[in-house]
């Protein structure tokens, strides 16, 4: 396996896409050669990770390099198909950590899909061409509204719980209750209907927005599309910015991109147990002004930084599963994190900052929804400052130095009231002081340059040792650490991270994430005679019917 | 073992009770050899599911017997030891679907004591005389106000993570993040570490309300419980109801209370694996105004049914994991179950009345929080009205007869307007009809009883076949749900049962005890080496540090 997680449609073997005006077209046409692994064949449109990779650079390619774009038709391109959903041989076959990581990479996308209707100023249409079942239908789910050929045949369908004895489990089971609030009962008889419901039942329990007939498909696909499209501003005018390849470099104690680089390091418990994730700020703040920040496009640096980001943390979850314990420090000159926050406060309105700080809040969400604990290290030299402190809250725990003799510095901009509103829909300062909003406003109240001390007084920092402790307190944080169970670590994080309201986001991740993860575990589908196993196979399921 | 779900203070092992006005002491002195297996000693008031039914007991006759009370002090009755939580040997050798359920009930007592607190005009102070750890500071903190002992030693800690590679699963991370809403790297901190935290600190991260020296621990305890029982109405007026037993008979079926009958029946896929449910309304409304009510006591029809559901209900998870699926029948005169809800409208504000309609919506909570298909059949002679009506809302679908030649009747109360909010504080109605809240107003327009085509036409019904496709319709259905896998079954009824707005309760239930329960199923937790299994032996676990 050859795991790339950057491509660009030149390289698709799964997706077309092509544009019109300003509709786009993302036809899936799943190349069955084309998997990741060469033991399973990708049926009817059936998918891996790779084919969701290319899923999601089609769709950041859209954001940026197609501003223009305002409606995007999600459809099947083989005949009488969407999406059969996830591969089953491939989930089969799979270790549970791949699993669970393939699941989590496809929720985020399909979030990333709402994130985009939600801000980026896209409608997406599902038109399903033919059937779309598991995946796929929750595929069409994540859209904002979903059209079914009506031919007598395609049907939406969940049919993992009869066929498979799991969830639909990207999203499926959430949306269907609090994304389209269909009657539970009625989600209830869905999901226990292998070959799903078609046609004007499909529209009278809202589990699809319309059919058309085959006669008047494209016709009626074109003019739903139009009529979404211009729900939304014009953005004709806008030219697109490429989304340059980003190289890396591995060196023997890592991986280093321009500004991002991770290091692993030796623990008692192991090798790689640890990583060092280091963000370095460029020298200068550099471009200032709209224009000259197009002139720069995907080579900006804090939209490189945090593509880089992004590479760096899938590298670290699907390619280090070892690591548990990620240590980040932010490295560099104060004033330029505050002063790219001037940037990115975007006076002008600017599309193109505008989808930047979007893209860094999806990042910094892909980062605390990592299964990795994630201390922030505040010491000599570092630099979180507004958007780079949300990096520090983001984690589980911020280190601090706290000494006279040693200036470390921290700040508070804007970015801290509100650009990077977390998966509970709060800011990461509300989320931290949920039982006392007053200090999160104090926090605010104080927005600059703050030295350790006084950060700490805010309440900015978990540990504040002076340099005297300081080594020992984060040698022994370390060793702690990674010796606990790392399934403990996981769900504790997933309960302790996400305090407050909850959205559907946060149930996707929290909660039906949770279920199928047990079920993923549990012998009456992963076991030898479980579902996910026999599947396909001559062989019948054999279940332990103890319900627990 | 000989498990009984009843028991009286007479009977107790674990637990003192005593009062003094309207103080209650309910003291912790769990009885070592008094476990419920025999290969396990409750050292240091650690408790098992024998333990917690106590604990339940206790709070029951506090609320119905002694309604004068206003503040409950829970407290530990050994020498500097509060409650060191749940047997770590019970549970290592527990099967799982053991761990799952004792889990849930003993979450499901600290719910009650947060519903006792918030309806029932009672206080309850943790006076934690000594350490409280993982499952006992879990209990404290179901409690109004925590007081801590301060006499260097005694601290509250959760050293589920770094002890035995669990959570503090029994609400204990959902409980500081979300009701006591500290800080969550600092609850990330608290949670690593094993000794737990003391004195001021514990007071400084609001961990604990308040540290008294041992010199004065008597003293603070009184004069803490003192102002916390003046917070509450006084009721010394009151009269309080005693809790009898009840009588079950054992029969070739299955089980019969004097309301409830539970039956078992063979199905394709194994005997028992579907149970038939029944209660039986009386033939008359019987007594409705407060004096009479009071004379019945626990006699009280409304009362003692739903007191003998709470029993069918306990005996269907823990005693029958084999039974996948409950058809739920309602039994009786339309007009009956109508006229108790005119009673339990309770226009005088009785206390009794008043608590019995909150141990309705607990038992009904009960009901909807078990990990069973829970199908109400609506068909002849039965009589889903109001009250009864939740119980049909609270399950996964309602069959519904829909034939002019057989009457069936329906019917709606103020019962469904608000009496009893689900975990995620909307009604039954609110929570069916979330997509079209105005269907809810239109049932609620309805209100009367209703005939089974108006039902339908409501919404109140999943499916509503005639008389020639019901049996066949039923029998699909049954069959059907009897063949899918257990696992899949619960963690989608899990999912589908709990739409909208998320309070603590559904958090507990739905991510927390998830992520528990995949845990509990982890080599690293439960495996011949995991770490519940090696602590308490020579050997050290041994983990696996593969991150998912």
């Amino acid at each position: 396996m050859n795991l790339n997680f950057q491509t660009s449609p030149a390289h698709y073997r799964h997706w077309q896409l092509t544009f019109e005006g300003d509709i786009a077209t993302l036809a899936m046409n799943v190349d069955g050669a084309g998997g990741l692994f060469e033991h399973y064949e990708l049926k009817l449109n059936s998918y891996d990770l790779g084919v969701d990779i290319e899923l999601a650079d089609a769709l950041e390619r859209i954001v940026f390099e197609h501003p223009e774009v305002r409606c995007v038709v999600v459809t099947g391109g083989i005949d009488k198909v969407f999406c059969a959903g996830a591969n089953i041989n491939m989930l089969s076959t799979s270790t549970h950590a791949w699993k669970v990581n393939f699941c989590k990479y496809t929720n985020e996308t399909r979030l990333y899909i709402e994130d985009y209707s939600e801000n980026s100023g896209k409608r997406f249409l599902a038109a399903l061409n033919g059937t779309a079942s598991g995946g796929g239908y929750e595929l069409a789910l994540a859209c904002d509204k979903i059209i079914l050929v009506d031919d007598r045949n395609s049907a939406v369908s969940f049919p993992e719980l009869p066929l498979l004895g799991v969830l639909p489990g990207t999203g499926g089971l959430t949306r269907i209750v609090d994304k389209r609030k269909i009657r539970r009962d009625l989600c209830d008889a869905f999901s226990a209907v292998a070959e799903g419901i078609k046609g004007k039942r499909a529209v009278e329990w809202d589990l699809v927005d319309a059919t058309a007939p085959l006669s008047r498909w494209e016709e009626s696909v074109s003019t739903m599309a139009r009529e979404m499209a211009d729900e939304v501003p014009d953005r004709s005018a806008c030219k697109g910015i490429e989304l340059t390849p980003i190289e890396v470099t591995e060196t023997d104690a890592g991986l280093a991109w321009k500004y991002v680089t991770v290091t692993f390091e030796e623990t008692p418990s192991g090798p790689g147990r640890m990583a060092q994730l280091t963000l370095d700020l460029p020298a200068e703040v550099g471009p200032t002004d709209a224009a000259a920040i197009h002139a720069e496009g995907a080579d900006w640096w804090i939209f490189r930084m945090f593509r880089e980001l992004n590479l760096a943390l899938l590298d670290l979850r699907i390619k280090h599963p070892e690591t548990g314990l990620v240590m980040t420090r932010v490295v560099g000159d104060p004033a330029v994190a505050m002063g790219i926050d001037a940037v990115l406060a975007n006076p002008g309105a600017d599309w193109f900052i505008h989808e930047v700080r979007h893209y860094l809040k999806r990042m910094l969400k892909r980062y605390e929804n990592s299964a990795k604990s994630l201390y922030a290290v505040m010491d000599e030299g570092t630099a979180f400052v507004g958007t780079f402190y949300e990096l520090a809250l983001a984690g589980d725990r911020q280190y601090l130095l706290n000494d006279p003799e040693v200036p470390v510095t921290v700040g508070i901009t804007e970015a801290n009231a509100g650009w990077f509103p977390m998966a509970n829909g709060l800011t990461r300062l509300q989320t931290r002081f949920l039982g006392a909003p007053e200090r999160a406003d104090e926090a605010l109240a104080k927005a600059g340059l703050l030295d350790a001390e006084t950060a700490n007084e805010l309440g900015l920092a978990t540990f504040a040792p002076d340099d005297i402790d300081w080594e020992d307190e984060l040698r022994l944080a370390i060793e702690e650490r990674v010796s606990f169970s790392p399934d403990g670590l996981t769900g504790m994080e997933a309960n302790l991270r996400f305090a407050g309201p909850e959205t559907m986001e946060t149930k996707i991740f929290g909660r039906l994430s949770a279920w199928q993860n047990w079920i993923f575990q549990r012998p009456n589908a992963a076991g030898e005679r479980g579902a996910l196993k026999c599947y396909g196979t001559p062989q019948a399921p054999e279940f332990d019917f103890m319900r627990t």
